[in-house]
């Protein structure tokens, strides 16, 4: 094969990987991981079910895939996360409600028993938390203005955008995840304590 | 038949019932509604699945009769909620892994397409919500010491409680969830931060 066929069929590969992601994405958000099948998947995107293995020679290793993309594209460097831009992270969740009802569902699955993606997001949140820690840490010291150590106020700081999540995710009319973040980022602040008089 | 003769045929079907829903809690704890079948249920209750069928026509009709015991357990008069029990119920659940998980599980399943649990968490997040606002208000008028209002309060204190149960299942040696979630309540009233020149 000629170096440029190759390249164009490496590049075909990745395209068609890419595809199969974004169909197990949307199946999932419709049925879960548990209730997802490979048929459902290799269908979306006109595969049978033998092609699909293809790229994916399991169930679980698409679901690991899919769980490696998620880290890439929300990625991060840890010295560029500040305070302000956990809410702006909110806000684009806002506008990806497929993304978030994918792993939603994920999370409130993988806390069943021997869940494939329950060391992932053991894992992920255990590091989430300490992230959290460190960029409150930063931006107030030891002590944040409403009184909680960094640490203490990590894993609320992660409940709260989980939690608003799913009462989003039912009824989005009723509850606006952005605002209510970001009043709780005032409340870890002391902002809104400060802007009571007005 | 007599009538102490149905009394007792009463009695035993109401405890087969109960016998029944437990067996549920706990395959769904395991699986996730989807995952879960009535031969699953009706296997850990000594059953087959059409004798299972008698007590419950439908696996919806199981899930039903799940979420309403819900509800009957863990209802407490709204004119007697009072904050800091919040704090207690959260103690409770940390002593009752089995249920959070059966309920975190649904909670997860329920943001899926045509998820049959989808209407009651709607629902019952949306009276939740206005319920956490009356028990606020009560505590302390209109304006938190924290700085916010009862209403924007509300949807958070709902999601600190369940985002902290999922961190929890998935690490409970690493996430204090009861601490947090009482570091939370102090946040919201200020006390954490009266606390500071401890």
């Amino acid at each position: 094969m000629a170096p440029k066929a190759r390249t164009t069929a490496k590049a075909r590969n990745e395209e068609r990987r890419a595809e199969i992601l974004r169909a197990a994405l949307e199946v999932i958000a419709e049925r879960g991981y548990r209730g997802a099948s490979l048929g459902a998947v290799a269908e979306r995107v006109g595969l049978t079910q033998q092609g699909l293995l293809h790229y994916f020679p399991t169930k679980d290793a698409l679901l690991v895939a899919v769980l490696e993309a998620r880290d890439q594209w929300d990625a991060v460097p840890t010295n560029e996360i500040r305070l302000d831009l956990l809410g702006s992270l909110v806000e684009y969740n806002a506008m990806r409600p497929g993304i978030i009802q994918t792993f939603s569902a994920l999370l409130g699955e993988s806390v069943t028993d021997g869940h494939p993606a329950r060391d992932y997001f053991t894992e992920r949140y255990g590091s989430v938390r300490e992230k959290f820690a460190a960029v409150l840490r930063a931006e107030y010291g030891e002590r944040l203005p409403g009184g909680l150590t960094p640490e203490a106020a990590a894993p609320l700081l992660v409940a709260v955008m989980d939690g608003l999540q799913y009462q989003w995710l039912l009824d989005p009319e009723s509850v606006d995840m952005v605002g209510a973040f970001r009043a709780f980022l005032g409340l870890l602040g002391g902002g809104e304590r400060d802007a009571r008089g007005e």
